[in-house]
């Protein structure tokens, strides 16, 4: 628009030019005036703050970073900062992906990968993040609108492709490989899925197996009311062919409850909170606080949150899965190495004589299991003077056995459906 | 702007006229021609959606309310389009209240009444909702303008003004009294306070206390990572001043914690996710289905939800409280006459005769403990064939009293001093 109201000033250039009387000129000018005036409306209107080279933690409203870069002096996140060498790739944008992605750019996330075939509709209304001006976009271009507009420091790729097909998965996966990090087989940190069927689910969980990829699989019931996170580690964590969390929690094949033509109900309040809890353990595990949820359900209709652990099925059908049950099977000696002399080197450190001989505070260490309060946690756990948790301590929850329902699916297949069994008839 | 834009046609007008030569007038003709071209993208950008006059339950891609109207169909909720009928109050359009407000938008509320003082800035948008380009806009200016496009059917008041003022709680107060219900003491079915400091949330608590308004209370701490809600039910619950939700919680006064000049952590997943706690209670509370959190607590760090329940303090410092809470106790006799009719109701349905003598399928009615299943909590839990909740119902948790940590507070103000005492000593 910006561009045909430039015109419209040359041509009433043109026209000035071509009239003689002073009078007429006189209106001309004032045409021309108005019309400056609607150009600066219609840029107010669009008006994007510009890029921002490194994020300030300056106390001004004028700084979009001030209240995450707080996290750091409250002693939450040791070096914020580090969010801008993150790359998040989320696999459908639909009523939880939009706002995980919306979340994670406004928390400054480095570089966000988009993934969906789907165009926006009226009928996505009832959830967070489109709007009913983008009807008939594709899902990515809308998003991409809205996401540069809010934080354009975010690098954006946006891919409108179904992953469920072959060309597509080609694609996908040779995204996800692309900037290869030093170390890692893919250019990404994280996999977030975000999708609302079985078969794309299958799809991210082998593509993820392939690449040896951590990712985190979200999802919530055709009637709206509740939803689970899960982080999936190949060879160490259950991947999602060796127990989809449906037949984990219910028993039943998750196959045979999306159908075709099926109007599922969806709500903006269980996909908001699905959405938060899976981008705040995107934080956690990305910045290095707090504990990361293996799993954690939501049923809003009691407020109940179930956690459990799900070790991998070794006769799982996924066959890149057993490949990385038996790398990690195999690491395991380097992996307990290398944890004895983290915790060698901890208990050397306090052990050191004092560093300051005078001690006229009456200063001392007190010596705490090191296995228990790692840096993150530590630095979690202590606040600035005058400033404390909201909560208590949930370490007296963590210590009972019945205090949440921590589920561990044992190796064994038989055992694993023994299990089963007994949960649904409880 | 769209008024600029047609003063700029009437000028061009003007001027054709005082202008004899043809070729001129047809230049002129162009330019009104471009400035009609530029009116209609004007008008693209900010497409709106016409008001829908009912909500429909039809399955097409343009129905705004299709994935809501299944909430019916999937037996949650039994007349979802009632939400047309009720009106709630959020006071504090931040990062928990602007998201509550887009999510009661986007489920179809009747009337929403924003309160707030503030004025968007770019430190702002590390939460969800507002725009950088709303940057110096009120935040109430701001929420309409970005709610009403979202959803025109939702009746929108806005008031910018400071309810601790004298003058800010009379109109705070006055507006909550309009168009008063029948058998209600204010036009509104429920307030949402999603303020951010105790002096606020103080004087919520009078209006409502005064007022006798059921409210529901939000808050997310200093350092980002945690937050609670809590159901406020003057007479019948602690209010407020009773118990303020974090003395409870820690055994601090939350007076000394927010504090001027300090800088405040923020994230837009805490807010998200206590946003969607706060507006899915709210969806339960109206609608009556599900179970309503009397208190929720939620610990990021650890993915922690501590529930409790808090009775009225005798002894609270807030006289409007001690009115409500005499109110409640003498309306007893009444509310147990009406709870035992209501189970004679129920039992004696139970006990008529058989409404179909032929009872080819052998269909029996099981006899359950009818003070546990509700009209609403029955019909949550029965959904219909095919589909399933997908976690496991949660009654196995209720049970257990070590399951979720649920801590009474008794009415004795010194058995409530232990009790926080043994609590902090944990």
């Amino acid at each position: 628009m910006e561009e045909e109201l430039r015109s419209l000033l040359q041509d009433l250039e043109t026209l000035k030019r071509s009239v003689p009387d002073p009078d007429q000129n006189d209106s001309i000018n004032k045409l021309q005036q108005r019309v400056d005036k609607i150009m600066s409306m219609s840029k107010l209107g669009s008006a994007r703050r510009s890029k921002v080279k490194d994020m300030s933690a300056e106390v001004v409203d004028s700084n979009p970073y001030s209240r995450l870069m707080a996290l750091q002096r409250m002693g939450i996140v040791q070096n914020y900062e580090r969010i801008r060498d993150f790359s998040v790739a989320i696999v459908g944008i639909g009523g939880v992906g939009s706002v995980a992605a919306e979340m994670l750019t406004r928390c400054g996330i480095g570089r966000l990968l988009l993934y969906d075939y789907d165009t926006v509709e009226l009928a996505n209304m009832n959830r967070l993040f489109f709007r009913p001006d983008q009807a008939g976009m594709t899902k990515t271009d809308a998003a991409v609108q809205t996401l540069s507009d809010i934080n354009p420091d975010v690098v954006l790729e946006s891919y409108s492709l179904n992953i469920t097909t072959v060309k597509g998965f080609e694609i996908f996966i040779e995204s996800l490989k692309r900037n290869q990090k030093q170390g890692a087989n893919t250019g990404v940190d994280l996999v977030l899925s975000c999708v609302d069927n079985y078969e794309a689910r299958m799809v991210v969980n082998q593509a993820c197996n392939e690449l040896n990829q951590t990712w985190m699989e979200s999802g919530v019931s055709e009637d709206a009311v509740s939803g689970h996170i899960q982080l999936l580690n190949p060879g160490e964590t259950a991947c999602f062919a060796c127990a989809p969390p449906l037949v984990v929690a219910s028993g039943v094949d998750e196959r045979t409850l999306k159908r075709e033509g099926v109007c599922a109900a969806s709500l903006p309040t269980t996909m908001g909170v699905v959405a938060g809890l899976l981008v705040q353990n995107t934080l956690k595990y990305l910045l290095k606080f707090g504990q990361v949820s293996p799993y954690l359900g939501y049923n809003s209709l009691k407020d109940y949150f179930p956690t459990m652990e799900m070790r991998p099925n070794p006769q799982c059908s996924n066959s890149a899965c057993l490949e990385r049950q038996k790398e990690y099977a195999q690491a395991k000696p380097a992996r307990d190495a290398l944890a004895k002399a983290k915790l060698e080197a901890e208990a050397s450190l306090s052990n050191e004589g004092p560093l300051h001989v005078d001690n006229e505070w009456n200063i001392s260490v007190v010596d705490i299991d090191s296995e228990k309060t790692s840096a993150a946690s530590r630095s979690s756990d202590a606040l600035p003077e005058g400033l404390m948790h909201e909560l208590p301590s949930s370490d007296r929850l963590q210590e009972s056995p019945l205090a949440q329902e921590t589920i561990t699916i044992s190796d064994d297949l038989e055992d694993l459906q023994r299990q089963l069994d007994a949960l649904n008839a409880a």
